[in-house]
This record gives C-alpha cells, sequence and structure tokens, in this order.
C-alpha cells in the first residue's frame, strides 16, 4: 500500500471507458486522492468532454494533464477490430503513454477484450511469461482470495496454469502483503484422480517444482467463499464462470434479504435496529470495494475497472493500480519466471499422471 | 408431481450411502410418505443394521421390504474399483433391483463416480445418447433454474453438449411442467465470437437444430441464479465448479448475516422482529429443498442425494426420483432422441463456425 513517503506515480487514465464516462472517471480520479499522497494523472480522451470537468474540481486540476485523444474504442468493438484501427483511441493513447515512460501504469474501464489485446500488444509479455492472466482479489471467510485467469485464456494448458499460479503468488506476497500464501488450483474434486488433464499435469509440476511456492493441491468451488488457499488457480473459461456465479449468487441473496425485510411492519421494524450492522455488512460484499482486475504477466501495469462501475468503484481501481506499481509486483514476478526457467524440467512421465 | 391417483411406485434405496446412513435414511423415507401417497420401497443394506430401524418405524413397516446386502461402497472408492468389486454392495443390488424390473427408479447418498458408474454399467445409455449427465434444480430470481452437466464428464464435445440440452430440455418440460422451456449454454460472454470450440459448436448446432427446442443462446455464470434460461447446458468441469461456487458463496453470505444479526444488542433486537421473515429467506436457499441430483441419459431413473444430507434432504431426493418415474422423463428422452437422430444432419461447416 502507499503511504505518504512513497515516490510519486504518474497514472495513464482512458477517460472514456466504461458506461458512465467519462463523469465517474475524472470522480473516481478525485476520490482516489483522499488515500494516494504522491499520485499524479495522464488523462486521455476528448479534451472538449473532459478539460471542464477536471477543471471544475479544485484538488484534480493541479494533478492532471488532459491529452487529447479523437477516438473511442466501443464496447462492443472486437478486440481485433480495436487494435487495427483504435491507435488513436484513448485507450491505446493512454497505454502508449506507459510504453513511453510516461507513465507508470494504466487504468480504464473500457471494453476488456480490447484493453487486452493493445496492452499485449504494445507491453509485450514479461520474459518467461506466455500467456497474460486476469487477476482480481475477493472477499472471503478467513480473509481475501486473488483468483486468475477470470477471462483472458479460455484454454489453457498446464504450464499457462502453472504461470498463473507463479504470478498470482507473487501479487499476494508484494500487493496483499501475505509472507507465504498458499496457491491451490480450482478442479471438481480434491483427490488426485478427479479433472482433466490441464490440471492434473499442472499440479504435478507444481508439487516438484523447486520454486518456493506453498502448494495446497486442488481445491473446488466453494474454497474461492472460504478462503482455503490465498491464490485460485484456473483457466479463463471456468474462472470467468465461478466470477460471475458468485457475483449472481451474491446479488440473488441480497434481493432476497432486501425483500424479506421489507415484506411486513415488523420486518421492516426489525431492519430499522439491524440498520447498522447490515449496512457492515452490504459494504463487505459490495463489489465495487474490489474493482480493478489486474492483467498480470505484461510488461507494463494494466487495470481493468468494471464497465458499469461508479467513481468509489473506480476510485479503488486506481489504487489497485497505485499498489501494483509501488509493491514492485512486475519485479517480482520478473524474478521468479528466472528462477522457473533455470530450474530443473519436470519429469515429463510424472507431469502426465 | 406425484397426486393420490397416480400409479404405485417402488422406489429401490441404498440404505449404506452418505456420511451419516443408514438412520437418516430411514428418517427420510418416512418423511417422503407425508407427500408421497403411492410409493414403496426395497431397500438394500446390512439387514442387522437397517431392519430395527425400519420396524420401529410404524408407517414404514408396511411399505419398506429389506433386502440384505453384505456390501458397502466407500465414500472414497475409485469408480472402476467399487464396479470391479462392489456387486455385493447396497448401492449395486438397489440398481440390480431396478434393472431386475422390481423397483422404477433408485436413490443413493453415497459415492457420486460408483454410482455413476455401475448405474451406466447396468442401466446402459438411452437410445442415442453418448453420455449421461448429472442435472439438479437451483433457485432462481425468476422460478428455478435447471443445469447440467454438474460432474459426470469433465471433457465435453459439442455434441456431448447439444445431447446435454436436449435432456435437460425434456426434464424442465416433463418434471418441472413448463411449456416451452429455454435452454442456453453456459459461456464467458454472450456475443457469438466468445468461448471454446464446444460451445461455439454447440450453439452452432442448436441454432440449425430442427428439434423445437427455444435455444436462447449464450449465458453467463450470473445468469444461473437470474433464471435468465430455464435450463443452463455446461461441461462437467464447469458445471462442477459454478455449483460448487454458488454453494460457497451462499454460505459466506449466509455466515456474515448471522454474525451481523447478532452483533450488537440493537441488531440482536432487530433480528428477533425481522425473524420469521428471515426464516423465510433461509428456507429458499435451504439447499436441502434442492436435494436429488439426476442422473439424466441412462436407460433407468437414478437420483443422488448429496453425501453430506439429512432426512429432510433425503426424502427431496426420494421425491425427486418419484417424480422421474411418475413424469415419464425418459419416455420423453427416447422421443426426442429419436427426432435428433432422425432429423436432418447439422451442417459441418456451420457447425465449426
Amino acid at each position: 500500500m502507499i503511504g505518504p513517503t512513497a515516490r510519486p506515480i504518474t497514472l495513464a487514465v482512458d477517460a472514456m471507458g466504461g458506461d458512465r464516462a467519462p463523469q465517474i472517471v475524472i470522480e473516481g480520479m478525485n476520490r482516489a486522492l483522499d488515500s494516494l499522497k504522491n499520485v499524479r494523472f495522464l488523462l486521455f480522451g476528448r479534451s472538449d468532454d473532459v478539460s471542464p470537468l477536471v477543471t471544475s474540481c479544485r484538488r484534480l486540476r493541479a494533478l492532471v494533464e488532459v491529452r487529447h485523444a479523437a477516438d473511442v474504442v466501443a464496447s462492443g468493438e472486437r478486440p481485433s477490430v480495436a487494435l487495427r484501427s483504435g491507435r488513436k483511441s484513448s485507450m491505446r493513447q493512454a497505454i502508449d503513454a506507459v510504453a513511453a515512460g510516461e507513465a507508470d501504469g494504466v487504468v480504464s474501464a473500457g471494453n476488456t477484450g480490447a484493453l487486452m489485446a493493445m496492452a499485449k500488444f504494445v507491453f509485450k509479455t514479461l520474459p518467461g511469461v506466455d500467456r497474460p492472466a486476469i487477476a482480481a482479489v475477493f472477499p472471503a471467510l478467513c480473509g481475501r482470495t486473488v483468483m486468475l485467469d477470470l477471462g483472458a485464456n479460455v484454454n489453457c494448458g498446464a504450464e499457462n496454469l502453472v504461470q498463473f499460479a507463479v504470478m498470482g503468488e507473487v501479487f499476494a506476497r508484494n500487493v496483499l502483503g501475505l509472507k507465504h500464501p498458499s496457491v491451490g488450483l480450482l478442479n471438481v474434486g480434491e483427490e488426485d484422480l478427479k479433472g482433466n488433464d490441464a490440471v492434473k499435469k499442472a499440479a504435478a509440476i507444481l508439487q516438484q517444482s523447486t520454486l518456493d511456492i506453498r502448494f495446497h493441491g486442488f481445491v473446488e468451488g466453494n474454497d474461492i467463499a472460504m478462503g482455503t488457499v490465498d491464490v485460485v488457480v484456473t483457466d479463463g473459461f471456468s474462472g470467468n464462470i465461478a466470477l460471475k456465479t458468485a457475483e449472481g449468487t451474491a446479488r440473488l441473496y441480497s434481493h432476497h434479504l432486501k425483500r424479506a425485510l421489507t415484506s411486513s411492519p415488523l420486518a421492516r421494524l426489525g431492519a430499522l435496529f439491524s440498520g447498522p450492522a447490515l449496512k457492515k455488512m452490504r459494504k463487505r460484499f459490495d463489489p465495487r470495494v474490489y474493482d480493478g482486475a489486474m492483467f498480470l504477466g505484461l510488461n507494463g501495469i494494466c487495470v481493468k475497472s468494471h464497465g458499469g462501475t461508479d467513481a468509489f468503484g473506480f476510485s479503488n481501481a486506481i489504487r489497485v493500480a497505485a499498489d501494483l506499481v509501488a509493491d514492485g509486483v512486475n519485479e517480482g514476478i520478473k524474478q521468479d519466471f528466472a528462477c522457473l526457467s533455470t530450474g530443473p524440467a519436470p519429469d515429463p512421465k510424472v507431469a502426465t499422471g
């Protein structure tokens, strides 16, 4: 986390990404300043739309430099199309600013696929990383759980999963401040014989690994919310489904709780008394608190805020980006991948078991 | 659902399956009689353990025939081992009774993998069905959602997913009583270009199908709880992860709600007033209400109760089995697969899109 003595950080922000851009982007930046002291922003977007909003906010004025970008990547745009024709977009210009060394990281609430395609094209992957992954932090019974990949790679081999495990572990150590985080592979059962070939092979590699990773073995879907391990590793297909299933279930529960507490005069009276406690609980489950999905494995910091986010959510995504910069996640990943490539190759006979 | 005028049904019950067998099995059978009028049971297990429990229950005595089975399939037993060496087990004998025409369906809370392996070996699949699937019903914002496969097949091709769609649709029509249920394929996005090859190909086949299936297209994880479609189709890997992620999230939410409502004297007072409304809500989310996973696609009715279930949960699994028998699910699946095999073959060029 960033304290007042940390070195100054510059973040490139895509003003035009997300359903309620640019308003909530600028409000979110302002809100982020409540807890971030040494941060300044390069803000990319249509200057006619963006500049007046910045100028109207006294605190932001001195810390934001608006850079005009004529184009906007549409939310439904195919990543390949955005990559080819979006060079003048606010998203791409923000990424380019990081590549040019003008900013330390980029934050956008825009089209996820386009952001990943552009960031991968411009930043490239870190040495040894085959594919970047999308990671995010979730509330759990015991602390918090990091999960990756959340949708960048629908088809993953064992080597990809192993790389995600390494990146997730570095993140949990450097950003969440865990001394020796545990890592689990998401599967349909805890027994060795369960699962598809990729998870079985990845488990064999992690068990044999010379890396100092505390590998727990397989975990199941319920372990995500239980916090059985600090890092849950999975392919982007299952990870995305797990993420959205959890969101849907929480929303369903929340809906019925609200309905129950307004279902009769007596229930409403009860809700009045339990109000402060319930508010605290709702805050714990507020998805905006966990806004800010990280693209791990790229040679540049890139954070995606939820497309439907508000200023509070966006401010949290900004904080995540600032943390990733300040805590040197990419340096940690580089170091661990250097060990991974110099370590002994896994025994293929064991690996296919 | 079974009314008092329905034809008599005989269910073969594995007395020894589940963590708290045989007590909760027999209590569950007794409880099921509250709503099932025309049912009798063949109960398989160690007669020394089982018979006294049956004899002590007046209502059951006349409706249960205890059949001695010397062996029990252990909860951790490999399916292949159980299949080879479990011929005298209560689970296998119960399945055999259905195959012999002595019972209309089997219910067990034992080892899922062993139950599936034995049921598949003894019953075989219905004509045209390549692989059976595990299906269950979940609470949703709008009504209920059927999901399959929940773990029988970790690797699925497009044809498997299409067959699951057909079986799930028949179930929703015949057992849930929906006139024209909608079917969705679980994916990481709703757009056509998203997802892995299997879901894309399955979607193309379902769109072209001559079957009278109301195919909605792709759905995401959050759509399961939202009830966007009546039937959610997925492979057993993602389905199992989604199922358990939803369970874990509901448990986490429930835990924090309980903690919030006991966190202060005022909150406790509030909980007292809201008590009846909250109880109703808890009942809605009670996983025991949804106990009873169905093995669809087999030439015999087989229902799996949760291993950690209690008498209430087991009684619901019994009701599910009775419904499957009474509502002629397998007849419906047979009819639809006959249409599937006589219909025009899907264009392979379209199917790979």
